[in-house]
């Protein structure tokens, strides 16, 4: 039984690496041709249209960036939906809008087939090591027939709920993710305006009420000006941008993501969307003239 | 050699039966008498004022609440400084204003004495079990000689710099602490909102970039609604009104901290202030007609 990969990024070309290696048959496709090389050279065979991909396969795994990604691949010219047939079971590791996902599943179920959304945390580490958290809303006896698939590249497989739900736990881990950033941003310049070392202090404090990973993770390298990404300011932006629209359609009042927002939106002004999420404290060195390590 | 341990409140009693336990001669003073009574029955002995205990103690110790609060145990009649002499080590376990720390220091130094600014994190649990954190500013040789009695409640005990920088650390402790808490109530009444099972939405992104210690010790009291406090609200306001008046001296912007100051502000305005930090999120559920667990 062949399992199908669509979206060879960062996330997807590890991921895929991983299901080769557990030694399942697997089928790829990527819009940028020249991405699947690396793939097949590794053992999977390339496809060449997500429609074509989906005719040979049972499992339909889908990993791209943005709503409009997923809905291109499953709705466009050979899409998908073109192929979609009883028994086919699509699985959507991007991280996408909660609303679209439910549009998405129902015509894929119109044509026989069935979703899972399925969004993930742990970044390219995490998808090259095979230890990604997976968030995973639709049907239980869907989850278990894509379970082997899916423990090939995850290490924590939680079912959140109905279709959607994955999507919508997504945008509360990435609520969570910057909300301690921020706090980890405004308590690192704080230390660095009171002149502490701030090695010793983020020592002092990481291990009791105040730790999160992104303080044990990512000061470090705030501390170090070293901001390349675990994760860019675009894609952080993209899902703060899908969990404010969840939260006006939902009725959440969200002051403290809807501010990190703004200040990302000034850093993407300044040309620094690829950079790491953690530069969000330039944000705050600017408005105060300290600068950490300064 | 006597200790004194003055501020017998629910921090300064288990730290002090904690001295008594490691068999350390303790002298113990506290504004409202009875709270020695039980101190007293483990075989710590009372003395009749701050004066009279620094008289009889090389290292006295301080764990009260505010910055008045230690101005009057060691200025006030019968305080500490009429009583302070060469080789009388100061000990302040309170979280007070950096520069009245610094202020203070100077005058117990003037009287031949020293001092440490030394407060703690980990809540009464931390105090009774003898888990706490410390952080310490002032010099190392004075930290050395303190160092057996703070291992007698402490297991983690970081020297952060000169006099004052023991209580900016704790300030960029709270810093961190309140902003992981705005981040956890956002996601979880995103969560509510969105009809996800909170439990396992906790448990699916807890692991991750996502975690913090407030999330996965206070998320759990949040969802079942229980308010009882770790550490309440008008502590807690307390703190961050030294954080907003730090960051004003310094030049650092806060504006994250600032934003939730206002929000416990409305909830003690309440009577909210005895009920725990982590009650938060009633700010935001009044915004919106959602609640936790509802």
């Amino acid at each position: 039984m062949s399992v199908g990969f669509i979206g060879l990024g960062i996330m997807g070309s590890g991921m895929t690496a991983n299901l080769v290696e557990k030694s399942h048959d697997v089928v790829v496709w990527n819009r940028t041709s020249s991405r699947m090389d690396p793939l097949v050279a590794l053992g999977a065979e390339p496809a060449s249209s997500p429609a074509e991909l989906t005719a040979r396969c049972d499992f339909v795994i889908i990993c791209v960036s943005d709503t409009p990604d997923v809905e291109a691949v499953v709705e466009g010219p050979d899409g998908i939906l073109s192929a979609v047939e009883s028994g086919t079971l699509v699985i959507d590791h991007s991280t996408i809008s909660p609303s679209a996902t439910v549009r998405l599943a129902g015509r894929v179920a119109e044509a026989g087939g069935a979703w899972l959304d399925a969004p993930v945390s742990g970044g390219s580490e995490g998808a090259a090591a095979g230890t990604l958290s997976i968030m995973v809303g639709g049907d239980a006896a869907d989850l278990e027939r894509a379970t082997p698939y899916l423990e090939s590249y995850g290490t924590s497989i939680t079912h959140v709920g109905p279709i959607g739900a994955g999507q919508q736990a997504k945008i509360v881990n990435q609520i969570l993710v910057v909300g301690n950033q921020l706090a980890a941003s405004e308590a690192l310049l704080y230390a660095q305006g009171a002149g502490l070392d701030l090695h010793a202090t983020l020592s002092a404090v990481e291990g009791g009420a105040a730790g999160s990973w992104m303080l044990s993770n990512r000061g470090p390298q705030m501390i170090e000006r070293d901001w390349r990404p675990g994760f860019t300011i675009d894609l952080q932006q993209k899902d703060l941008r899908l969990a404010l629209d969840g939260g006006a359609e939902l009725g959440v009042p969200l002051p403290g993501t809807a501010f990190i927002f703004q200040l990302y939106r000034g850093l993407q002004a300044q040309g620094l969307g690829s950079e790491g999420n953690h530069a969000l404290v330039k944000a705050l060195e600017e408005l105060s003239g300290i600068r950490l390590g300064g």
